[in-house]
């Protein structure tokens, strides 16, 4: 029953934020068992940002993820770099504004970031663009429990943006088709905005 | 050369910010290998908070904290359920706002809360003054990195506060005496502000 999912891309792109709020939106909200691990150090130098959410229905032994259900990458090179940790039957969704080499031939590929600077007139908010399109692609998360946590994590007075943001995010990733579960992969992508 | 630290209060005390902040200061900052994990879950439901954080001037295999260095207690309820988890030479340093009753002879107990609410007028700010504080009696953390971490983690607007909220720490810390390294523990307890 355990699930392994990792977010990784460049620093700044608020990977670390969005491992925290996934974390609490499936534990608290959710309520399963959940632990979340962000590494730092010399191999972080350059630039890399990773964040790791494992749940699951019974206490977890083991927090770090091991096997990927799940990988997330907001940049290239963190999608070389982790492609290979998925599970064969493992979704790789992948931010296709800065991703456009897919090393398998399965991917969601969506420009989360494009989305955000034109849609919403904030770059920063692609983290959330993109929890609201894992949870429309993966069924891992409910969004009342994703809304909740981006909301009880993010300063006051950006809860306007962050639900566009979500809410964008969603939209996006509905164009695939509606409540695609991970059992139903498909190649994709969505250029369009 | 592993230094296991875990970080334990009230859920709203800021625990797992704090946990991020004393990370990125050790791992970006002061270089070090650091692995910073925090649990949701049917565990959590009694509103505990806890984050851990581990560092290492090697790579960290297991990421969760196991026997702790370091305990930081910021309420009754988590100084009692994890005291156990110490090492024998470990160190306990727990709000004195809240913890009343000290399990074990040798603390540093700082009304960390307190300091917050009546010096800075704002208690949410009670976990900076902690970190100011930890750093000050462990010395496992630069105070520069720490200072950066806070400052490139809270909101903009915040720095001041978050400025004098260290400071109000380490200089809480400072009446145990100058730099107090791990070995050398001592029993203290500081109700001034």
């Amino acid at each position: 029953m355990r699930f392994d999912v990792r977010l990784s891309g460049s620093g700044g792109q608020g990977i670390i934020v969005m491992g925290i709020i996934l974390a609490e939106a499936i534990g608290v909200y959710d309520g399963k068992y959940v632990a979340q691990t962000q590494s730092y150090g010399p191999e972080a130098r350059g630039g890399s940002s990773k964040a790791e959410v494992v749940f699951s229905d019974e206490e977890i032994d083991y927090p770090e993820a091991i096997k990927l259900d799940l990988l997330l990458a907001m940049s290239q090179k963190s999608c070389d770099e982790y492609y290979e940790d998925l599970k064969p039957e493992g979704t790789l969704i992948v931010d296709s504004t800065f991703v456009t080499q897919f090393p398998v031939p399965e991917v969601f590929a969506i420009p989360f970031t494009r989305i955000a600077r034109e849609k919403l007139g904030k770059e920063m908010a692609a983290n959330i663009v993109a929890l609201g399109a894992m949870g429309q692609l993966t069924n891992i998360v409910s969004r009342g429990a994703l809304e909740k946590a981006v909301i009880s994590r993010l300063p006051r007075g950006t809860e306007a943006l962050n639900r566009d943001a979500l809410r964008a995010g969603i939209s996006a990733a509905k164009r695939v088709g509606k409540n695609h579960a991970l059992s139903q992969r498909i190649v994709w992508e969505n250029e369009d905005l």
